[in-house]
């Protein structure tokens, strides 16, 4: 009988018990193989910290958010930090993670996470470990797949969001603006401020004119629209570079109000038209609750797939949603970039047609 | 400046709104032209009930369920049902139609329904009306697309449902039924069913065994879970045809509690298994409520795209989604059949994986 | 060291786990005592079905719906429907109750439940056993107490299902008719059709005329407003009593549609008006489900209030809210009679005040 | 026939224009009084801004959050901050009200806010105009109301907020801090921290020991718990008074990350427990959305409650829920003093009776 390993890495999102439900479901029952859940990540990997999976145990998880298994989203097992005479020094701990995996016999690891759990994945597998990785992100960032399960509830979730925001900006002619997760890519972003009517999308893909922002806001309260709705992601910056944020937050007398993003477009809007401004940083909320009905198939599918290819012995790649269809990519590819939104995409355009600023 | 006309036909569904939004939002917008709402689906352009859609009356509307232009779901202007001499005999309306679309002065007609309705589009086309087609139906069942809007918001209507009776089926262990949307096809029936984790899910494309559900309802209780979920498209029907039912509903001695299939399986299963059932009809509660994120964003995708069309004059196409791009098929194809669940599918394959019976 | 005992009986209904979690917490937090459900309601005390719960066994239960415990409603241990010689005869198994009570040396039973539920409660008091009552029910309808938890839930449910169905009527211009539970009282068809913004509300206080109902509904058609929306309680009934509805329903041609009090509105509508009439039966949905935010506190109040009465001694006596605080009331009184809508209660003025028909 | 005036100040929450439907339905239907509504509360008092509300106006609003009157909170007609000679002076605008009213002529004013708003109106009252109060807050803290609506609406997002923060907290084991509204009166903190199962509530009636906060984590730590939720109302502060936040704060190198009460107690627990801390601040999403079931009737019989006073001629009122009545209360008496949570309360002692900790 065969023995699988899985594990969960990085920032935890709705779908990824869905996923463990559907790895252990199809292992067990078509093929009569053992599950073994390995705890908090790669953190259980170097501490050898495992338990079966049964069917009773996964039974009744696909509606649960987070994960079962726990997560750690600061391991690096080749470059731990770890504390020695008061510093930090980084450690490879891979050898002890491969004497692990043989100890607990495991034949392979089925890794769901993120780029940072996928690159370590692929590592692993360069030195010989029958790796199968299943991307998971609420950034939906992941190169190579069309969308990561995750997107979908938080999209739901800042949806969610910028519609009970909606009311109060109407009722106070205020500028509401949402910081929504997205370091590097846009995608959340742009879906929700898409799907909730915002006035003002700002993402990473486009560095935004501060001006071309507030000539929005006074263009709409020219019209008699005294409200606007900014949807932005973490990772935006003004044209100039990050560094311009950085010295405008520096030289603030009053930088305690000053974090995020979001504060910051704030403030510029609030100095330059002196319409009053409120700031609501959605984080952790976007990744909690639930999956989505759609992310809850997304996730099964994956699981399901994943197996499959394990049975077929394509050990190294990764499972990938394209179109309709689910299929599997190489591990090298998946991890080679991260998937921006490219400039002549769609939403874009779609967002420009309903009157949406991009900031430019 | 042209004038486009607008019309929405058939049941409502979570994301016309949307629709009627971004096709007025980029006409307007882009190319300056006038949008008209025509009333009622295709009753009012025989009656010449139409309204002028401002910018402004499509604000707000994005997140708004239902049509704000009203529809009829038994209007067909090529064979209108019509009382005459206290019989109803069937009238040919489509000329005033053509006369209404010239008084009105419209270039074009967007038509948004499901399959009766691109039908009608497709006849005026035929006949010389500038139409394009949108799909709507929450069957999802529209050819040539690989999604319809609505269809997510049933699925997360649908799947809220079924995660509120498996709280009342573990209390009770009760087999709990659930009848959803879905003549011909049952994308609903499936999705719902793998989203909500179903233990039975039967569909139109595969007619059930009543032994088989029994079996698997009798299996689970043997292996200790005293309830079951059964998701049932009401298109479903027992192996040996749909006339089974009928024969078996009007032998009973109790016919007034029976009505649709999940009835009739409710019944069998009762009968057989001696556990008690439960049936919930879904109704109209699948497609009532404001659309979901995903909805509003491919209702806003198709909408203008449609304008897209209008100004390349690709006049008798249907919108359409193939993967992640928007796209168009000639109307002619779209209504040519339904789309029903191939039978090599992924999801029924990932169902079977779950543990899921599909009743054979 | 102390052992109570604690059971669910009937329906299952959101809060339930929440007030098990509060007991046992309170019992062992604050006085060491121990606690042991019993399963599937007075099923496991004639069957000696229980089991220790633990602090961790009621960690998490909070936010569930349903009952961790099981409940059975057709279960009376004075006199059980037992099968002999193929006849249903009624057995009084109470003896064996009481046996089992002290087997498990349990020094008190605390019985979460409704009217039926209670009434057993206060028949095992009688007999000796130290029982403290916990009133659940959906329906709101138990003596004594201003609130029962998982009414609040039920009219969240409820009213989330109206507005749904809102759109749909408005698109279609129909009459939309939802039947809610509450066989003796219309608690739940009166509060959702408040916050729903009903039209028309029948409940079972109040004999309807259906004359007065079309009346309404065609008077809001002559105001230009072409849908209505009817909620009516499962016991509602015309005025002349019950037996016109089953005469009505006997004499149809077609009896195989008709079924609750709904559809039989729903008919009547039809056949008078002409206007088209679409059933909505929400039954298990509106007891699924987590319970809401104020059934969660109440429930918690009211285990916290039941291992004070156990401490204090007081059996015989049942949880209450009393305006905002909790108190108790001897089950004798709590079970003499159902708590109905008083004639002269401020909700039905409201409704009036509102527009809302009364259906007389 | 009779005029009556309608104002909403102060932030705005679900329900207000349920109420506002409320007074216009029943003024309508009952007196065939004509209603006004002034916008952007008091401002448009001052600057004499209001519309007639017809029926049709106020139909379908009961569902919406915000107000359709608009609103303003930073407006105060007895000292209204006024810009002259580049500083910000005071001037007293209420004989320009008065005239206002005068030239309305208006014969009363329903003032629906806070507070402030309340205090405002009962000034106007001693000048003798012809005013009834409805409070509104989500932070229910009117002195003479148990609840103000808006209230049940926040504390239901709090907690479905609280609930998605738990998945996350527990697959990460981390401590998750919920910052919520309530400056002087912590019952939204200790309610949703109650429905939410929150294991530490820190509110500004119990000024907390950060010591104690802590040991709480410390121990739940120990017994295996690795994460706990936080939920902290933004008036809480620690004992030695806010001027130990302020000083602390001060002298933090890293002060942009600080800013409400959550940071402070975040960065305290980290330094103290290194156990990783993540603080979401809920803010504006509180009072966004539609208005719970319970709200809306709450505000649809204070609504109906308001127009009965102005019958009566019970001027100078505000309305209140007493127990399960609505009843009356004279505006000197209502903005006299906060209601804060007494130190007797029963759901401080349920809270503790659940094992959560109040800081103390």
């Amino acid at each position: 009988m065969r023995r699988i390993g899985i594990l969960t890495g990085g920032g935890d999102c709705p779908g990824i018990n869905a996923v463990i439900r559907a790895v252990a479901k199809t292992a067990i029952n078509d093929y009569g193989w053992e599950v073994f859940g390995i705890e908090d990540g790669y953190l259980g990997l170097i501490e050898n910290r495992f338990r079966r999976l049964t069917y009773e145990d996964v039974s009744g998880i696909l509606t649960l958010g987070g994960t079962i298994l726990g997560t750690s989203n600061k391991t690096n097992p080749f470059a731990q930090p770890t504390k020695f005479k008061k510093r930090i020094v980084f450690r490879d701990f891979s050898r002890r993670c491969l004497n692990n995996f043989e100890k607990m016999k495991l034949e392979s690891l089925v890794c769901i996470g993120g780029d940072g759990t996928l690159r370590i994945a692929y590592k692993f597998f360069e030195k010989g470990v029958p790796v199968i990785g299943i991307p998971k992100t609420i950034d939906n960032d992941v190169w190579g797949t069309d969308q990561t399960f995750g997107f979908d509830s938080a999209v739901l979730n800042a949806t969610e969001a910028i519609d009970k925001l909606h009311t109060t900006a109407q009722s106070h002619h205020r500028v509401m603006i949402v910081e929504v997760m997205g370091r590097y890519a846009g995608w959340l972003a742009l879906c929700s401020g898409i799907a909730g009517g915002g006035d003002i999308i700002l993402i990473p893909e486009i560095p935004f004119s501060i001006e071309k922002v507030c000539e929005k806001v006074k263009e709409r309260s020219r019209r008699g629209k005294r409200f606007s709705i900014v949807v932005v992601a973490e990772g935006a910056y003004p044209q100039g570079g990050k560094m311009v944020v950085q010295r405008i937050v520096k030289d603030s007398p009053d930088p305690i109000r000053l974090g995020g993003i979001g504060n910051f477009v704030a403030k510029q809007i609030e100095d330059r038209t002196e319409i009053e401004c409120r700031v609501t940083v959605l984080g952790h909320l976007l990744r909690g609750g639930g999956p989505s009905a759609f992310d809850r198939i997304l996730a099964t599918r994956f699981g399901e797939y994943a197996v499959r290819l394990i049975k077929k012995g394509n050990f190294g790649e990764m499972v990938v949603l394209q179109g309709r269809e689910i299929g599997s990519l190489s591990l090298a590819e998946a991890v080679s970039r991260i998937k921006k939104i490219p400039p002549t995409h769609h939403l874009l355009k779609v967002a420009l047609a309903m009157g949406t600023s991009l900031g430019v």
